[in-house]
């Protein structure tokens, strides 16, 4: 691949939507060709499979319907958009990826997690991210963040969603080359000049950070 | 399971849907409790990953997302419908089940057949019909019936129906015992008392058909 796959991970409010926004700026702002885009969506199709797996009316999903739409969504992703940007030498910037589906439904729902990384790498076509940012903040913190209507995945328990977090932080723990984990600062700001130092190092080889992180 | 699970299967307008529906009525005016679905449906969320799967607009979608939704779909009605009326003793009769995705995407669209094996085990939870009625007539009779307009899947070239009409075939010389050939008849009351006869043997374990099929 000529192209960078950058993928934002983290639980539920932690500013993932925000973070990578403003590193799509910051890197089109510096002439990169890039693309935008979040998990499980990014396509007409997925986004309707999206629909299907945030709608609260669908109580009755079971674990494995979730399971397979999430897989069904990046399925379409991967080749409709990041796999042949990648090939053209772009940057993709995601919110969410695979790393999500192995946290949510592996961890989080108790799923078979070798099947998930198994399907996963049937899903994703060899496409794997140059670099995760994994944002972290104190799990109490971020739901609380949630001021709107909380969508079915987001209306999970708080144990549910810190088996999330250990399965991140287990997860960052496993490929620690590969994802980052980034402590969210109050201003916004700060946590975006972790991210950018990152990418920069990234994207040019330089060693500009020196530490980043917890 | 102390119920009976018969799916029918066959290539597009091969009078599936009429047959399946009339056995239903029938084995109702018997007493029996009996369900019918169709595949992919049956259920609140499978019904709208149907509507994602036959839309002649989603011209994108590639195979892997067809697999994953129609397999996302059916482990919906597995859990929600099939697997609860089997173990309460009910009959189920199902418009199309796993063998249609070995046959169609598999046969038809050329992918991994012990993969979708494998992802079929996963998502049918144990669950296998006891009996399988194939209903076979000529190809291009077949889909020369259909008058309406046709959706994503019967738009499809005669050469992929051909592949899927042998990969049925090759499914019923693997597991003779399970599937059973009928073809069709003109009047769709003789093709009915076939289906009936082997459907009688099933549920009263008499022999009562000597020979049906082919």
């Amino acid at each position: 691949m000529k192209g960078k796959f950058i993928t934002f991970e983290g639980s539920e409010c932690c500013g993932k939507s925000t973070q990578s926004k403003l590193l799509y700026e910051y890197l089109k702002a510096k002439g990169y060709k890039v693309i935008f885009l979040r998990e499980p969506g990014g396509t007409k199709v997925s986004e309707k499979i999206r629909q299907i797996l945030l709608d609260t009316e669908n109580k009755s999903l079971t674990s494995e319907t979730e399971l397979l739409l999430y897989l069904a969504s990046r399925a379409q992703t991967v080749r409709e958009v990041i796999k042949p940007a990648l090939l053209d030498g772009q940057i993709v910037v995601c919110d969410r990826f695979l790393d999500s589906t192995i946290v949510y439904q592996g961890y989080g729902l108790g799923m078979d997690i070798k099947l998930i990384k198994r399907l996963g790498n049937f899903v994703t076509a060899g496409v794997k991210p140059d670099l995760t940012i994994l944002l972290d903040l104190p799990l109490e913190e971020a739901l609380k963040g949630i001021s709107r209507e909380k969508d079915r995945i987001e209306n999970r328990s708080l144990e549910y969603h810190r088996k999330v977090k250990n399965g991140y932080l287990k997860l960052a723990k496993q490929e620690p080359k590969r994802i980052k984990i980034i402590k969210l600062a109050d201003d916004k700001n700060e946590t975006q000049s972790k991210v950018r130092c990152l990418v920069d190092n990234l994207l040019v080889g330089r060693l500009a950070c020196r530490q980043v992180g917890r």
